[in-house]
């Protein structure tokens, strides 16, 4: 037993940071040295208390990070104290229809590891090797911190089935949306980002994106006039909002896809009457899989998503209670990452060069 | 010029018959003689005065229509005088965004006739040789004024790509649900059909579809048990109500496929939630093309869709007023077929054997 520090949540809007202890990994577990975690939009739900029904108290959360290796347990083959690795944060139980079915991610009895067990925002973790993602040794760790999301982006992408040449709605720009802007956008997709902050809209142009603002701009007016009157070929609700559901539908083509991304904790008004009258489709889509994983670990180690300048900055893991308030709060912010070992992320960088 | 009889709408609750000139087609345009109309239920929402913006009274109504060539207009091929056929009731410009993109069915400026031009509720009606499709002799005309919403199911189906063994709920047990109902059916499907009235309920269970009572059943259990806790492949909303849009949100897998089949004129509340988290998919489907006319012909022909079996009642043309009366009213009907010639389905059937 050994005893290092971890961020506990342990009330509605509570965080404290404690000693937590560490044990040596039991048979096909590894422990995991975090080096960062990000600050997910569920993380300040939960932080929120709107979660409690889900999260039991006192709960480790953090389920975007990046790693080290620290020691493998009894049958654990292929990975080396030291190797760098992200975290793809789900268990399965195999035997759920949604399993039985080869839709594992989405399995009925997810565990999903930093909600439903103890997650990254401390500085041992143990997770099952079958969750460990390979990252090449010449990527960046606070960068890694951007797989997961970036994951979900790729699987939402895949989701909508998204070719080359298609006009793509993205609606709502925060770090999601924005990833699923680039990795359309890399698809080959002409893509817009409708967000309503200007902190936002500025950052996304500065990744080369195109932004239009709802409060502003006629967005329906917009579309017509970039699609010839066609309407574009796919929207991507990451909003959340009532309001961008109907932006997404309303700019859809004859037959476009709406692929649903956000979470609507309530149901929502939607014009079905347009679904039906331009043979639209819903498809909703969550988390990803293994393959996303590994092309979203491509897309950053390749630069295709510049994951650097969507990190607007990063905390010591003993202030990550004050990031959680700072988010909470609003104020212009993308990704938030917590360094849970107290490297810089240039202390980070000069270790893999 | 000669002058035939015709039902005109020419307000809100009011049609009446009347007097109608025909004169010889022009060129591409074949004039035939209806021989059996059905009633649809969008002949029910004009006839409430519901679509006043889009009917220009008066008008003739009718698209579900069965009967025989009179004679041809110049430049006419493949037609003679007494081949029996039926209407795709469609025109597109060929020149819009959907036109473009294949998709003519759905024209963003459909002339859908019967609607926005005369239908066929009158004696002589003239329309583009384009639309016709020919029937085989040996069927029955009455039968034949099916052929149209059996393309509507044939298309749903089809756009919900039905599998076989597939576990299919269709809610609404009208015309359309059931003849969806037997399409799925007959292309593997193990189908439920979900309606409240007790007379359509019978009427299905009489053609050997499995019914449940929303009011009497508690459906998502029995979708639970019926599937061993996976849920419905793919269900079909078929009512038209909020209440039946959550029936079949809720009766499906993890990615599970809704096909939107009802109009919904106003926005309803849609658990969008349960479409994130199942990764379910829309799908909006209207209308058809010419593969899923001559499908449904086939369907019908072959006695696949029993098509005698959903017709409840036929009355002559001058009582058509009055049957959109009892129609209005409620009453246990499925379809009801107007007779335009004053032939009896019997003597029908005698003419083509």
């Amino acid at each position: 037993m050994a005893t290092t520090l971890a961020v506990l949540y342990t009330a509605a809007r509570t965080l404290t940071t404690g000693p937590a202890e560490t044990a040596p990994p039991g048979p096909g577990l590894v422990e995991l040295a975090p080096a960062y975690v990000g600050i997910c939009g569920t993380d300040l739900h939960i932080f929120h208390g709107d979660m409690d029904a889900r999260v039991k108290a006192p709960a480790v959360l953090g389920h975007e990070m990046s790693g080290r290796v620290v020691r493998t347990g009894p049958g654990v083959e292929g990975y080396a104290p030291g190797d760098p690795v992200t975290v793809m944060p789900l268990r399965w139980d195999d035997s759920c229809p949604a399993c039985r079915r080869g839709h594992r991610h989405i399995c009925q009895n997810l565990d999903f590891i930093g909600i439903d067990s103890p997650g990254a925002m401390q500085q041992r973790w143990t997770v099952p090797a079958a969750t460990l993602v390979r990252l090449p040794d010449s990527l960046p760790l606070d960068q890694a911190a951007l797989v997961e999301p970036t994951a979900v982006a790729v699987h939402d992408v895949g989701r909508a089935a998204i070719r080359s040449g298609e006009r793509v709605v993205v609606v709502g720009g925060g770090p999601v949306g924005t990833l699923i802007a680039l990795v359309a956008k890399a698809t080959g997709a002409d893509v817009r980002v409708v967000e309503l902050s200007a902190h936002r809209r500025r950052l996304a142009e500065q990744l080369g994106l195109t932004t239009w603002d709802p409060d502003a701009d006629d967005v329906a007016k917009l579309v017509q006039q970039w699609t010839d009157d066609a309407g574009a070929d796919v929207a991507f609700e990451v909003s959340g909002a009532e309001a961008g559901v109907a932006t997404a539908v309303d700019a859809l083509a004859v037959r476009g896809r709406l692929c649903l991304v956000a979470i609507h904790p309530r149901p929502r008004q939607v014009n079905l009457h347009r679904f039906f009258w331009r043979e639209l489709t819903l498809i909703g889509a969550r988390l990803y899989d293994r393959a996303d994983f590994e092309t979203a670990v491509r897309l950053i180690a390749d630069h295709v998503v510049p994951a650097e300048k969507l990190i607007s900055k990063i905390v010591p893991l003993n202030e990550t209670p004050s990031a959680f308030e700072a988010l909470e709060a609003g104020g212009d912010m993308m990704k938030v990452l917590i360094d849970c070992a107290g490297e810089s992320p240039e202390s980070a960088k000069a270790d893999v060069a």
